[in-house]
């Protein structure tokens, strides 16, 4: 018999109605024969008015505090699922975190190491379903831990991996994933499936359907993973490790934009060997993760000029790291720019297809779209360029990549 | 070092403000040598929306379910308080139920069998404040239990119990136990201590500061109980097995009212062996509980009445199961009256001083109040009135007793 891992986000769980509509697609699944368990989210809303309360009792609290306060959201919405289903004839039972999830590391940000798989094969051999907390578990000091902000997906796979579940269905407000951001291109296709590295690079690229972690988590354990609306009856996204032979897809699954980039660029730097390193150390240190770096020596000049890019929050921080230690690193002048933006193709085909990297830049440079940074990984390729060239790019690779719909999809966030 | 246990109702811990003005009195008796353990209620009204959750949930809803959702109030309210007594610069944690009080009996009642007190033992001694949330304990199955609606009372005790705790102080919303309802007696005074035995009599006669159980259990183990202010930093009232030698106390701790209570006549009853049985039977066959009972038979009629009272919401019940059986018993009528009122004497002296009742007699003979029914324990002697005279034979007996204060007192139900 299958066994299956629904999990539901806090916007399904909202209330006893939604609730009642979510014991019905759980009622649905197991009558089609699956085991089922369930993780669920807090009710919309209510994580934060828990943080609030521990804002409000202590600005610094203790996280094993901070934990026992808001994991109760979870609590809640667990109990209350698990008395749904049973008003509607099922066996089913919560099993909280305390219960068999054993998490290590920082409260208020831990992770799961094992579940206590016995009692929940028992539990779903025997036809109960299971309803579990995510975002929680238990500390090896015997207290209650939280997995950190929106937690409760990467619960979901690691429950999904301990129970060794076929796959894990990830309901949310999004119907799947899609080709891009169907706010800037409204032909954006939902894809049928796509590869985890895929989806990572995606992710990497703004899209936020699914929390990188647990993604990483599902590839690293072969846990094959679904998309699918908690609201409309709707076929979802399919994320798995190989991509179906049968599949006939683009060899680019979908195109990123990325507005959360900042540049720098330091003219005149000497070039000695470690210049580089002198300049991002100081950056490496504030915590701050550089993304794309161009540096090219101008031959025969003795200096040349490093561009990178930074998170554009972090932009301030970045820029007081370096100017601390300008007279280490030696540079002409620091420039910054806030209006810049990423698009990247990305793709299992590009690993193979080295054409299809020259085909993005063609299609910018016809569009006149200038590139000041470029970067690539195996499955990705992406381009920086300026902030208000951004929809128009994505638009013009969207089409170039034949991805765009043969009429008008309607549809969220890629 | 003495130990000692705070427990607070869901008044005191209604917001942040409250809570720390909770952390705050907490503090002061840690600073003043003790170690402190704080047991502690969900917010008000948290309870009461949980359990409307539940109902909406599912009508028939399971009682372990009920218990993992209804338990995560105290379990929010106990983190807080830890926090806010951290931000105030003690050492504090939270303790859950399934931590350490183990309980049994049925979901959503049980009742708590065991506290695992080495956890506690070793926060207690190196001077950690500890707090627990009221109202749940983990069951013989591994699950969340709770004790039952206003429940906190009794696990404050239970838990002062398994610590060996030199008393127990339970804060509420009243700042001690009154010489009687001092909303019909203006000049009813707070007593500064008062005897289990006492304590118990006064709370069946109608007062509400403490859960009888909770009080009962004080009394079995012997562990000191104190009433205090939540909100006013006055002295309370001592609640003991021993009434202190120095107290010069009158011998009447105080005058019990009860509106609460409902009469039924049977007349014409057969003088044989058994009449009384056949009358209260069914009453008992359907879990209603009789208080006063006055059998005196006619001498030389061959007949008699009876009179009882029962609470006033079972009178229909009641007056349903004596008809079912009216041939089985045999009466010439059946008489109710929902308009009588119990008015009683409460103090350990009664004991020793058989004048006492006499005086109570004679003090509402002189107020022409009629005696519809009498009846006695070792330490108290009620009177069935009508209940339009209650007012008034509660003040002529506190002024009879030497009850009065000298001047008007402020103050809330006895």
């Amino acid at each position: 018999m299958p066994r299956i891992v629904m999990k539901f986000g806090g916007t399904s769980m909202a209330g006893i109605e939604r609730i009642r509509s979510v014991a019905a697609r759980v009622m649905r699944e197991a009558a089609a024969g699956n085991q089922v368990l369930v993780v669920v989210s807090a009710m919309a809303g209510e994580t934060d008015r828990l943080v609030q309360l521990c804002r409000e009792a202590s600005a610094l609290h203790d996280h094993k505090e901070f934990d026992v306060v808001v994991a109760s959201g979870e609590q809640v919405t667990a109990g209350l699922l698990a008395m749904t289903l049973q008003g509607m004839g099922a066996t089913a039972r919560s099993f909280l975190g305390w219960q068999l999830v054993r998490a290590s590391g920082t409260h208020g940000n831990a992770r799961i190491q094992t579940i206590e798989s016995a009692m929940l094969d028992e539990a779903l051999s025997g036809g109960t379903i299971a309803v579990i907390p995510g975002f929680q578990g238990v500390s090896e000091d015997g207290r209650v831990a939280t997995l950190g902000r929106g937690g409760s997906d990467t619960s979901a796979v690691a429950i999904a991996t301990g129970v060794k579940a076929d796959r894990c269905d990830i309901y949310t407000d999004v119907d799947g994933v899609y080709t891009t951001d169907p706010r800037i291109v409204p032909r954006a296709t939902k894809l049928a499936q796509i590869s985890f590295e895929e989806m990572l690079e995606l992710a990497g690229g703004g899209a936020k359907v699914l929390q990188t972690r647990s993604v990483a988590l599902a590839m690293r354990k072969g846990m094959p993973l679904r998309v699918l609306s908690a609201f409309e009856d709707v076929s979802g996204t399919e994320i798995v490790a190989e991509m179906g032979a049968h599949m006939e897809r683009n060899s680019i699954a979908g195109i990123a934009a990325d507005r959360n980039e900042a540049r720098i660029t330091l003219t005149g730097i000497a070039d000695r060997p470690g210049a580089v390193a002198a300049v991002l150390a100081p950056i490496a240190e504030v915590g701050i993760s550089v993304d794309m770096i161009v540096h090219a020596a101008t031959a025969g000049e003795g200096a040349s000029d490093l561009t990178f890019t930074v998170p554009r929050a972090s932009l301030t921080v970045a820029r007081s790291a370096i100017e601390r230690e300008r007279d280490a690193i030696g540079y002409a002048a620091l420039l910054t720019d806030d209006t810049v933006a990423k698009v990247s193709i990305v793709g299992v085909g590009i690993r193979s297809n080295p054409s299809l990297a020259a085909k993005m830049f063609e299609t910018l440079a016809e569009r006149r779209i200038n590139l000041l940074a470029v970067s690539s990984s195996e499955i990705k390729v992406s381009a920086l360029i300026a902030e208000g060239e951004l929809d128009l790019a994505v638009r013009a690779l969207h089409t170039a990549f034949g991805l765009d719909a043969p009429t008008v999809a309607a549809g969220a966030a890629a």
